[in-house]
């Protein structure tokens, strides 16, 4: 049973000082391993670990391919001037071919979860020689997999994992007491840049949970495209999170005065304080409507464009 | 080439005279035969004949099971108070027959073409006697058919069939030089209720055109309740049309704390003077996000709700 720290509970020097404290007390003069995504999750817990084990801690950036645009070189370059090393390791090949052919949610989840451990980032342990991997498993996380509502791809133990026997390496997860809102505030007080701390979330399936069907390289392009539009418009908006998903349905619509089955786009913007419930942003239609308008008129195969208006739940945040 | 009547240059009262001597001089002494959907169009041509021919036009009412909820009640109903007769014709059975296994909107829209008028309508027309046939096309559908964008269910001039060779009788179009919205004037005009002369259209295809992918009474009953729910919400709203789509597309969502694949609604809402160019109603969020919960706790298979946010074109009025 984890003991959930609230925000108003948190204080984030202390959770900082005793966090850096365990993972140097659990990896000793040994080496540790993390692999860091971008996300607010990941990137805290690259910096409690640069804390504790400097030079001792290797951050691997994998990109799978399913990353939004130019966001390896972006992640890298941000941790560099914050003076941490991270490595860009290319797995876009592998991570496509394991979900070539799959079009069920699950299957499509637990093929980039195992592509990721058993193959790509299992291999970069196994070379390094680190016995410890750090990772940034949130309450949240455990809540929905013990739930049943969704497959995380990195929680272990509540899965019957053990990730020793399995992958050779012990597991520490920091942010475990921590729901998203209090690893914000620790993300702060680490002084993470606030493009990070405040970073809308994009799980670990990435634009993979955001194409209902098959995954291949040019649907994600496609997706790609339309989160960059989305980005363009509610980056600066106070919300939780938003996304552009591409649905499978095609739908009809006119081409320069010809009918043709074209592709629709369903955008989704959350207000939530954790996750565990959001509801759909009330976006000004100006807004909406200039969504919409850009993304016919930059993805030449779009013709229909929605905007989610139910709340989580029954709805989830993403749609795979 | 027709030549069109704009509503600034429509005199109703002559459009009406002018008509109604048309289709008694084209029928002579014999008799006509009209299929009323509830649908301005028809209701406006069936007015016309039962002008012109009283009893000697049949007019029939075709329950294709794709209805909405007492739709063959409620129109036969209406006429009936205007003292026009009306046949409801129970083919349920034979739609849904022509329809299974096929999720191509095209070969759905062929299949509903051809049971209408190869079998089910085309028998009554050949037991009827009569040889001549009034039809509720307009402008717009011809353009449409034309250019490609939409099969219409009544336009066969322009597809090359001749209807006496092919159905063995002569088909009438008094609506041919209209839009839409001058149809609505020469029902007003006609006496028909405001309930039908501003009727949002609901075209021949009915349900079955806002259920992607395969139709069968299953489909056919969610889409038909989810089409109740936005009436209650929608129908006073000075809107052009409004409909729910049942997507094919899963997506995950919970109910009771369990993940479930269920289904989304697409909620479309549209301003138009004549449905050839259209733009998303901006809806109140509260009149929103009150269909979404409604079309939730009523259709409990219902995870994810969206609104249309593009307009016409690219997109179509309908999804199918």
């Amino acid at each position: 049973m984890i003991k959930e720290i609230t925000v108003a509970e948190l204080n984030p020097e202390r959770f900082i000082a005793e966090n850096v404290a365990d993972i140097l007390t659990a990896v000793g003069d040994g080496r540790a391993i993390n692999a860091l995504s971008g996300g607010v999750d990941s990137s805290v817990v690259t910096m409690l670990g640069h804390r504790a084990l400097g030079s001792r801690l290797r951050t691997v950036f994998v990109d799978n391919g399913i990353m939004r645009e130019g966001e390896p070189e972006r992640v890298a370059a941000l941790f560099r001037d914050l003076g941490v090393p991270v490595e860009v390791v290319d797995a876009r090949d592998e991570f496509f071919a394991a979900l070539k052919g799959l079009t069920d949610p699950e299957e499509k989840r637990e093929a980039i979860t195992q592509t990721f451990y058993r193959q790509v980032f299992g291999r970069i342990v196994k070379e390094s020689g680190a016995r410890h991997l750090l990772q940034g498993t949130i309450l949240t996380d455990v809540d929905e997999t013990v739930a049943g509502i969704k497959r995380q791809h990195n929680v272990f133990a509540q899965l019957g994992i053990d990730p020793e026997k399995t992958f050779g390496y012990h597991i520490l997860e920091p942010l475990l007491p921590l729901r998203k809102d209090g690893v914000r505030v620790v993300g702060r007080a680490l002084n993470l840049p606030e493009e990070i701390f405040n970073r809308k979330p994009f799980p670990g399936p990435a634009l993979s949970a955001r194409v209902i069907g098959e995954v291949d390289p040019e649907r994600i392009a496609v997706v790609r495209r339309a989160t960059a539009v989305c980005e363009r418009h509610l980056e600066k908006a106070p919300v939780f999170q938003y996304m552009a998903i591409l649905h499978s349905d095609r739908v009809p619509g006119m081409r320069n005065g010809r009918r043709v089955y074209g592709r629709q786009i369903e955008v989704r913007c959350w207000n939530s304080l954790d996750a565990r419930q959001a509801t759909p942003t009330r976006l000004p239609w100006e807004t909406l409507e200039a969504i919409a308008a850009d993304l016919i008129r930059e993805l030449p195969d779009v013709v229909s464009v929605t905007y989610n208006i139910a709340p989580k739940p029954p709805s989830t945040m993403e749609a795979v």
